[in-house]
């Protein structure tokens, strides 16, 4: 691998200083006040090189912080996606069992050019987990394959990641099943997210193989992309709803959205499930308790939350584990948000 | 102060064990194993001496972890309440900015005896931010006596704390106003918690004195006490319908709370707002997109993790602050779930 064999030194030869000025740069270190000239200076440097932090220096203090870190890699969803949090309390209640702390991180994609670096250089963690990784994150593919403890609650692809993903197969197949059976043929779909983010357009594109299997398409223009928020959820639905009058359902990507499609289809003057069908996704502790009772695919995020945490927990003590990549199953449920196509 | 004058050596004579054995448990040490009978007996030593650890201990290694600690009391809320997570996003900003981590600790109420103690022996955090406090924690209040950087999100009532809390009283009237300008007279009402948390007591309180003032009384067996959830909000309503079938306007203790009114009433065939009006509180970012949408009154949760964050980032770089128990206003908003008493 090529990023082995370059070292701080190269990139103190090209940044124009000292080694150590490298190393007090790409540690984050708060001890010394340094321009931010130079700070620009040492991380083009690094990137250009290509230069990642030594293993066997991350390994050199392993183990002696007992806390693990989380990343939230889309920390604005966290304001507005309830299935975060209801990871979060069950990691948090596994980590406080085996005696680990657990340090919040939250940040934008794009932001930082290397988010875990602060985490991991400064041995301010023994490990890290990581939320809905993407699959396009080097820094993250770096930091697997230096053995670094990574545990992905989502998956990267990477054939050697640990991981708890969801298999979004069976339940988006169920839904859509559901959806054909009570004879709708007019689909709309609000995704979770703007594309390119790795869990939406592959249930965007499972959704499209279960309808199609039936022989169902469903349009390019049929789907308005949500981002995270009932908000967004109350916007897409409006701007479907001009384009595609004849909608006579919807897959909402998460529950939160799906209350901003009850909220705007009830705004538009259509009845749930009479006029329109919904279906969410995550089946949140309120789905099952609104008005209407909310169609959904459930996840068991407190199931997939203390499994990740407890693989990272054996991780950590060194404990042989067999099974890297698990899968949780996705779970359908119909309520009563969704019923037969209208006359 | 009694407290003061007892010392480790006193602990670790009552427990029969050595001094540096009561400091490794009362520590949380996780260097020496220990068994959970010796731990036991030092921690009733020091419950039964009114132990607390010493405070020029505490300030020793103060300022080295560049990690601030936010502590959830209630951590189960955190699993359906969606005020934490807005909170904690503002809180994470403001310390990202400024260069602290922020280590996550959620507990129960009831289950640690001094749930801060390891956090601060153990100098992993520089300072403590504690999501609504209980009036009644008397380890809070010693570390609040102790100058421990220590900032509120809520209020214990102690003279010296520093805290953001939320001034209800004002937001609280205007709902009330609101809903007897309607011609309401049958009121119930959900508190979003079991009675003894100090926020549900005082909003009932002020919740009881605005309406008293316009001579409505809130009956004692119009009070269903919910649990943070829609659930619990879901179970409250049938309850109170069941027992006061002649309701017609319902306060829900969060936003949460008021989606379970609202799927209730709508399962019962009772509309929202044509039989039932329903007021909630938060202003969560999905209320205003829901149907209908949510009369409630609002806090401004990003603000307030704002403040109290920078607050603490003062404190822990020595500024002097004037100013230290900071109120947010809360703010009445008028949407649709509210509308005239029925005829």
């Amino acid at each position: 691998m090529k990023e082995k064999s370059v070292t701080s030194l190269d990139v103190a030869k090209l940044a124009g200083v000292s080694r150590p000025t490298v190393s007090l740069v790409l540690n984050n270190s708060k001890a010394v006040s340094l321009s931010e000239e130079t700070k620009q200076k040492v991380r083009n440097a690094a990137r250009v090189l290509g230069y990642k932090p030594n293993s066997a220096a991350l390994m050199l203090r392993r183990g002696a912080t007992n806390t693990v870190g989380l990343v939230i890699t889309e920390g604005r969803s966290l304001q507005v996606d309830a299935f975060i949090p209801l990871l979060h309390y069950a990691i948090a209640g596994v980590m406080r069992e085996a005696g680990y702390s657990l340090l919040l991180e939250t940040f934008e994609r794009k932001e930082n050019q290397n988010p875990y670096a602060d985490l991991v250089v400064s041995h301010r963690i023994d490990g890290l987990l990581v939320l809905s990784p993407s699959t396009d994150d080097e820094d993250l593919k770096a930091l697997i394959e230096q053995d670094y403890p990574v545990v992905l609650i989502g998956s990267t692809g990477h054939p050697r990641e640990h991981c708890v993903f969801t298999s979004t197969r069976e339940g988006t197949g169920a839904a859509a099943s559901h959806i054909m059976d009570l004879g709708h043929r007019n689909i709309g779909c609000i995704p979770f997210s703007p594309p390119g983010f790795a869990a939406t357009d592959s249930r965007l594109r499972e959704l499209r193989e279960a309808l199609s299997a039936a022989g169902i398409a469903l349009q390019d223009d049929a789907v308005f992309h949500g981002d995270f928020s009932a908000e967004s959820g109350h916007a897409a639905t409006l701007a479907l709803m001009k384009a595609k009058p004849d909608t006579t359902a919807i897959f909402a990507g998460n529950d939160t959205i799906a209350l901003g499609v009850i909220g705007a289809l009830t705004s538009l003057g259509l009845s749930v499930p009479g006029d329109v069908s919904v279906v969410g996704y995550d089946d949140l502790p309120f789905s099952g308790y609104i008005a209407p009772p909310l169609t959904t695919v459930g996840i068991d995020a407190d199931k997939q939350g203390r499994m990740a945490a407890e693989m990272m927990v054996r991780r950590l003590r060194g404990e042989a584990i067999e099974e890297t990549r698990l899968a949780m199953p996705s779970n359908f449920i119909a309520r009563g948000s969704t019923g037969p196509v209208r006359r």
